[in-house]
């Protein structure tokens, strides 16, 4: 579907958010448009839009719809209703760094264009939230080029959630280094973990495969380990929702699993994210809260009750992965291999990022 | 639920089949009479009837359940009806030895009663099937004892799919080990792995676990080595639907994920079964038929599409653990520590199974 591979998965169109509303996929492919930063606010919660580097756009643009929404009130008002939206956009999901880093650099940016009042902050955090789309898209597509290199000439690889266009602005992390290397034609097949609770791979990473002619198999995430054994997994690549400063990376559940299984059986494990998802300010995956979500997730599947009524259930949305099992850490600044305090912090004191490609989706 | 606690899965009442129809399950408790051998293999085709101990017995009465339907025929009609109705049967499911055990001792007693014309030989068949419900139950009640004497005063154990009463004909082999431990006392908790893609985890285990007043929670089961990492699984014990001679043992798909997670974490790892479940004529796991399903198994919930339309799936049933990774097989007959062709040989040469309680369920 090029309409698909050309669209942006959240951005700022005619004075509004629009996203790709990913609850309704794989059965429909709808754009939705967003005037309140509650809506928005609303949306992450449901997971209308998710993926970190997507959430940390999504952050901004809050901020940025936000700032639109009290433009017109008087200077008192206009500050303190900007500052409850940015408490209620920072409470809607705990774990990935991007979506505080967003917040924070839209908010500072309308702090600091106070001087002109609310329109000229509306404006500046509105600049931000531009400014890392185009960030996150360049910095999806370089880290993809990077991690294609890493996979196989050919072969299968595993992925775990959604790590694609619709987990990011455009390209995507981990599927976007497979898209790349496929791109560059390296004849890989992807084994597709359904991702449960909520289905990210089944829902939203087979479509993607589907769309962009990637050969994948929907496997439950409980196969994967079956399939090393049986010497049909070369490379795991999965994505990031926060890495911390000596490489621990929480990602969606299940990532843990697929990390030591992994090392269990001699397969290359890596992680791609920009370096917006890391966290300088966390010294380790200790350090990262873990998000508990609806039990509803687990004990029903589309409305429909699985488990007994009243049964107890656990939900942890993230894992925390140790970067002892983590053999690369592939960003847009290079690779950190293995990722450690040491590769970490080199990444951070290189040059910045290249600057988008002239062509942007 | 006293009455739960008290009913056989399967059982032969009023000249039929009678069955708890786990696909209605943990929504509604239906027992279902089946007259018909057809509808038996289609309610094992359905996992209507699952689990491999009530599999062998479900074998058993469904050679008897033809040969009562057919009694009424011309000899050389009986035999060749007979003859077809075992091999229906035989084609249901693959994996399970039991099933294979249960229809070839069936069809060996008919067989042997052939003088007695059909009358006769559906006696015989019937006999056996009544001799394997008390069997199975008695194995599963003494292996359970056994098993309960490994698993810690208290803990959180870790179990995968169904093997509790609904897997046997009465009380259970892993969970039927979790239920004894418990009824003594130990202060147990349960994970239950929801166990993709037909959940027995969600709809049956943790079912059980309520009716039976056993403190439980329900996780996916990608979440299980998130719970190992963090000291929360003290032990984990299986069931097995085929051990092959060396001690390799296929079990529901997952399995073997959970065999190597608990290793890596230095966390024991038991199988619990009868010694029915033994295939002494397969020499390792590399022999054991992996039963592959219907892909809308992992492609459909509830009826509703979550994948894509054509999305390409795997979706084996089972998987196989090295005996290496099992640090006990707990069956009827003693414990093998670890698993062996040695320790196993050395189960089958003790004197039978003890003889059935006084008072049976």
């Amino acid at each position: 579907m090029a309409f698909f591979a050309e669209t942006r998965t959240i951005d700022w169109v005619d004075g509004a958010v629009r996203i790709i509303d990913q609850r309704l996929l794989p059965h429909a492919f709808v754009l939705a448009e967003i005037r309140d930063y509650e809506d928005l606010a609303e949306a992450i919660r449901t997971l209308a839009v998710r993926g970190a580097p997507a959430l940390g756009v999504a952050g901004a643009l809050g901020v940025a719809l936000a700032a639109k929404q009290f433009c017109n009130r008087a200077e008192p008002s206009f500050w303190a209703s900007l500052a409850d939206a940015v408490a209620t956009l920072r409470a809607t999901r705990p774990t990935a760094v991007n979506l505080f880093a967003g917040i924070e650099r839209a908010w500072a940016a309308a702090e600091a264009a106070r001087a002109g009042g609310p329109e000229a902050a509306a404006a500046a955090a509105l600049a931000v939230g531009q400014k890392m789309i185009a960030e996150e898209i360049a910095a999806s597509q370089e880290l993809a080029r990077r991690g294609a290199e890493l996979l196989p000439d050919a072969g299968n690889v595993l992925t775990h959630c959604n790590t694609g266009s619709l987990a990011t602005v455009y390209y995507g992390t981990a599927l976007g280094a497979i898209r790349a290397a496929v791109e560059q034609g390296k004849q890989l097949h992807v084994w597709v973990d359904e991702t449960r609770p909520r289905l990210q791979g089944a829902r939203l990473t087979a479509w993607e495969c589907q769309q962009l002619g990637i050969p994948y198999t929907l496997i439950t995430d409980s196969m994967a380990a079956w399939l090393m054994r049986r010497g049909q997994i070369d490379a795991v690549i999965v994505g990031a929702d926060r890495i911390a400063a000596n490489g621990d990376t929480a990602n969606k559940i299940g990532t843990y699993a697929a990390a030591v299984l992994a090392r269990a059986h001699r397969i290359p494990f890596y992680v791609a994210a920009p370096t917006s998802s890391i966290d300088f300010a966390t010294a380790t995956g200790e350090e990262i809260p873990i998000e508990e979500r609806d039990p509803d997730e687990v004990a029903t599947m589309e409305g429909v009750r699985i488990a007994p009524d009243g049964a107890p259930v656990y939900n942890p949305a993230f894992d925390v992965t140790p970067a002892e099992l983590i053999d690369a850490l592939i960003t847009e600044r290079g690779i950190a291999r293995p990722p450690s305090v040491a590769t970490i912090a080199a990444l951070g004191q290189r040059d910045p990022a290249p600057p988008p490609p002239e062509k942007l989706p």
